[in-house]
């Protein structure tokens, strides 16, 4: 049988190499800029990690997760996001006994079991950021700027950033009580998967993909109506700190977005997401996030004020323009030998160059000459030496430089190579 | 409750990224220097690809893997190895159309239900290398003169190379029946494991770690007396080849381990494994591979020869001497805002330097200066900067570096500190 690679993942083949090390590169140097260190956490984690954290509710832990038992019966879950792993790993490592703020990056990848469509794939890749024990606006407004530097840096622009405020728990239940009055008189009308979010958290029916629910919510009380003193004043701050910053990137716009609640419980205050601007496409979302001053507590750790963002990193290649700028180089040297004793000499040069870090790859023994140089062509290599008893008998070669057509003679030693080499390239 | 990460497995902290940066650095750098290029492949695959390429009577398959079914009800398993995949990925893209030889390389999680101990874990991390296309025994060679390579780079000596050749599949028939016969008087003295292989594939009790079983095989007949032509003379030019190679490298010594067959079925003629010389551990092995010229075929790609290693990171990370000397380094800048004045102005500042790749903090508005003081010299703040109303109406204030104690006043512009910074960093 012929195996493929499960549905909705994607092998990264070399080609792909030199995008995705220059994105992680620009998201890492980004990240270090802004004073955050790296963490990792292992692909799954205990289950109910993710139902408490996520929530219940939403339609990650509701369908989208990959769950399955180990051999010791353990419930375990591919993580479908970043947040709640990373603050189990705050918690279990006691890093709330370090200073505060604690500044954090990752750079993994997630599981969601979607109907894989263009951006949206069953395993994707994220960086995400977060930043523990800082509650003021500054800190929102802090990873708001990692997240457009980030983007900035890799060239993309013409971005439209959203924001909003659901306000702590306490707003929070207020404006739910609100909405679910709303919602109460066409309960009936609604489909069977949001009459479900209304019976186990009516919030949740705001990620509706229905149209009519659609027009419902619009006409419907807004989170940002029902904030309480401690959350207004904290937006109104915002606010006040975002203009400055946004207007000192290129093309980049912010708007209020009322509606905007992101599908998982954990997060309070404020919400942002960003997209491109004039994007159709419902998969246009590049990086989100907002703060999350409850997670930590309600996962067994202390209260503990928090923000972050994720960004997926499929997503942003799509919204990169001249992918073609990205194209691997060959080797700097190539070694053909024609003979066994040519091969030795080879293998001899090459952990010389290669010590060097002169990348340097040895030719097959036993195939034409023309077969290695066409070999030769096809993986770019910068240089080639053919090494055949002649050469070894008169101790003497060539280097041939692939690009200019320009030969040079030398005695084949690995310093006399080196010598050229650095000739060569300058 | 409290949550913690899945027995097993394990965060990698701020703490740990140097050392983890520092051995993916060189696995890369090693890698590219002999002509690799990078693949990834995702997280799991169809079951049924690891039974078939790894072998239903190996350990792996029957006891170590984590399988799981999808929503769709796919049999999905977690990597538990890095060559399967890749060899799927290589019949997937056609890479066969590509010239020969073809070189790879991957830096990836894999994920084996064991008994956790040192060394040991469910999931872990390896660095593995792959080629593609190229039958004769300098590639070998090849593969083994990179692993060594990659060791050395990392500054891990005193190794011991095993090396072995257990031939083609015609000459390991052979073998097989040999072993098979040696055994069979033997069989109901056997635990009921190596008595479950036996019926499966006999040569599977190479890998029993019962002592009486060892003995047994001890006097048993070797998969090296049974090599057929072929198998025997690309040994022998193999062992030719490999002489030059290892004495090229300091405190290596290799020997010929006869009874070194590798617990995976797709190996074919050379295998090898690398551990630290004099290493009683059971878990010792940091590097380990081989030719296997008939496993793309098996799996339904075009007859490939092909040969290739995996090495463990976690395991390396235990051999390397010095592990103090990879610490983390602090922000270059940290702005230190008394005012709300100071925090706007520590915003526009941080975006400048940043965008010059200073790496940049802010300190929390509202904290003591005792606290910001503290919290600097946690994070290593190389420079700091205190920006109240004061240094905003008079325009001045002054960058303390936190190592000298010297301090420089200057007018408060993104354009000064720049200055300044690079002078103190001379």
């Amino acid at each position: 049988m012929k195996y493929k690679a499960p549905r909705g993942t994607n092998d990264h083949l070399p080609k792909d190499e030199s995008i995705w090390n220059y994105i992680k590169g620009v998201a890492t140097s980004t990240a270090k800029n802004f004073g955050y260190s790296q963490i990792s956490t292992p692909i799954f984690e205990d289950t109910r990690l993710f139902k408490r954290a996520v929530g219940e509710s939403t339609d990650v832990v509701q369908k989208e997760m990959y769950n399955f038992k180990d051999l010791g019966e353990n419930e375990l879950t591919l993580r479908p996001e970043g947040t709640a792993s990373v603050c189990r790993s705050f918690i279990e490592h006691g890093m709330h006994n370090e200073p505060y703020p604690l500044r954090l990056f990752y750079l993994e990848p997630m599981f969601r079991h979607e109907r894989p469509q263009s951006g949206r794939l069953r395993q994707h890749h994220q960086f995400g950021v977060e930043i523990f024990g800082a509650p003021g606006p500054e800190t929102d407004i802090e990873v708001i700027a990692l997240g457009l530097t980030y983007l900035s840096n890799l060239g993309i622009t013409n971005l439209k950033l959203k924001v909003n405020s659901i306000g702590s728990i306490e707003s929070r239940n207020k404006f739910k009580e609100a909405f679910t009055s709303h919602i109460k008189p066409y309960l009936m009308k609604l489909n069977e998967i949001d009459q479900k979010k209304f019976q186990l958290n009516p919030i949740r029916i705001l990620d509706s993909k229905d149209k009519n629910v659609a027009e419902l919510i619009k006409n419907g009380p807004k989170p940002i109506e029902y904030l309480d003193d401690d959350s207004k004043s904290h937006w109104n701050y915002f606010i006040d700190l975002l203009e400055p910053v946004v207007s000192s990137f290129k093309e980049i716009e912010y708007e209020l977005d009322p509606n905007l609640v992101r599908g998982l419980d954990y997060y309070s205050k404020t919400v942002f997401e960003i997209e491109p601007m004039n994007s159709d496409l419902a998969q246009s979302r590049i990086l989100s996030g907002g703060r999350y001053d409850s997670l930590i507590e309600s996962i067994g750790g202390p209260k503990t004020p928090a923000a972050g963002f994720g960004s997926g990193i499929e997503r942003v290649i799509l919204n990169i323009k001249e992918l073609s700028d990205f194209n691997n180089t060959g080797p700097k040297l190539m070694l053909i030998p024609l003979s066994k004793n040519g091969l030795k000499k080879s293998l001899e040069i090459s952990i010389d160059t290669r010590n060097k870090n002169v990348p340097t790859i040895i030719g097959s023994l036993g195939k034409s000459i023309k077969a290695q140089l066409r070999y030769a062509n096809h993986v770019s290599a910068e240089n080639i030496i053919i090494i055949g008893d002649k050469e070894i008998q008169s101790n003497s070669g060539s280097i041939k430089n692939f690009t200019t057509s320009k030969e040079i003679s030398i005695q084949i030693t690995s310093e006399n190579i080196l010598k050229v080499l650095d000739i060569n390239n300058g």
